[in-house]
């Protein structure tokens, strides 16, 4: 009994944590049945499908990127017969940072900036969590409760809803964490909003999704290695951690934090923990 | 003696909104002393001046065109001599609504027209607060303390900081509040997020800058009477209830609530009542 393929997406699949992520895909014991989805500006070779999104220049709008990277993923999704595979987890893994205060001249270029990394690629990956997270429950229609939900659904199939992850920032809970780097914060607030506004939308709770935010500070990434090269780096976060805790929490359902869960990513001296933040209000 | 005169920004000053706040501020006792400048894709004839935006189309971008719009306003603050007038306030009245959840087809489009509406037009309005708000105390420096940045600057200056206030709105404390309109629960989620964080710049407090955002509910608009024919208006705020109210802390500073605090508006019965809401956290 071979286990039936289910895809996983990955938005921003070809930066220094969506390579990782791919990778720790690849060698998860439940890889065989995975169609990793990579969706970015680059390919990533070892992504079963690489998506690109068109850099958003001229004429061509933002939403029309998006949504012929929809409906490039939708093919993908469907091309392995005839019917749409199931899907496993949307993992958001894009974004930037940017610094500047609100009296800075570039603030409003960093806004901007930050909106299209951050926050444009939270929505896309929310976006395909509310679409695609949910068609391999075809019994779990708005009339089914809850219970029926997380209930095994056969050969091969997850033994519980799907997980969408979007990736905020631990800075992005305190604005006085983020008076000089004010776009980054409220693209990173507004990310954290979103996890929040899908974990309770009535359809996904249903479903069974799994809606999570994980709030990293620094990542050990070359290019941060690059910018900051005098920085303890035992306080950073390498990628493969992050990378092998989104796998567990893909493969194993048992170990996800609870559905609207803000996960701040702390490592000191090279010890990585993970402690849900309380985010009452926006 | 005459009072000095000093400007009041309306970001969004030919909005249902932004035209009875400008009113409002023309019959003050203090319009005589003020120049008010309205920010908006069309002008307000009972503005002092009115400061075109041009709407962000083809390789125009949304930057590009603020910028244009600050150095209009900069040009607007000097022409009444040769030196840059004091700024009094930046009101933010802009904005739009518009509904969606993640699952629905328009979804990133709603995203990005909220994020034009409503946080592009409240950063411009902070930007415009942390460049202007600062300059009618120029003794007021790095060096100086909080309690210098309270007194009174002499003739017809007002007896404390500056105001500015963005736009927010009630549902956007409460991602259940925002599951069929996720676009513009997070763009108000991040103008709130906004506010706290200009209200917790150190060069801000220094400077004895005033920020808040209002949180109103449903406003009695034609706009609003139009598409929802059959509601009670008796829940929802009158335009002048809310201009009213941002004259009286642009006056009287005494009025104000404390820098950071987002204001809940809510009509019931006719009668309006402000409540600051608790927002620990993004």
């Amino acid at each position: 009994m071979t286990a039936a393929k289910q895809a996983i997406i990955v938005v921003g699949g070809a930066g220094a944590l969506g390579k990782s992520l791919i990778n720790s895909l690849r060698t998860s014991p439940g890889s065989s049945a995975s169609s990793i989805i990579s969706v970015d500006f680059f390919p990533n070779p070892r992504a079963t499908h690489s998506v690109p999104l068109m850099a958003t220049i001229g004429s061509i709008t933002w939403p029309e990127t998006a949504m012929q990277a929809l409906a490039k993923v939708r093919a993908c999704l469907k091309d392995e017969g005839g019917s749409e595979m199931p899907c496993r987890a949307v993992l958001h893994v894009a974004g930037g940072w940017s610094g500047g205060g609100v009296h800075d001249p570039g603030f409003l270029e960093s806004m901007n900036r930050m909106w299209i990394c951050n926050v444009q690629s939270a929505a896309l990956g929310a976006h395909m969590a509310g679409l695609y997270l949910r068609p391999q429950y075809p019994s779990v229609g708005r009339q089914a409760g809850m219970g029926d939900a997380t209930r095994d659904v056969g050969d091969g199939g997850t033994k519980s809803g799907g997980l969408m992850v979007l990736t905020g920032a631990g800075a992005a809970v305190d604005p006085k964490a983020c008076v000089s780097m004010v776009g980054y914060g409220l693209s990173k607030s507004a990310t954290h909003f979103l996890t929040r506004t899908v974990a309770v939308d009535p359809e996904v709770v249903r479903a069974g999704l799994t809606a999570l935010s994980i709030l990293p500070t620094t990542i050990d990434t070359p290019a941060n290695r690059m910018v900051m090269p005098d920085a303890d780096f035992g306080e950073w976060t390498r990628p493969e951690i992050i990378a092998e805790r989104l796998v567990t929490w893909v493969e194993d359902a048992s170990q996800r934090p609870a559905s609207g869960s803000l996960i701040r990513v702390v490592t000191s001296q090279g010890k990585t923990s993970w402690m849900p933040v309380l985010d009452s209000s926006s």
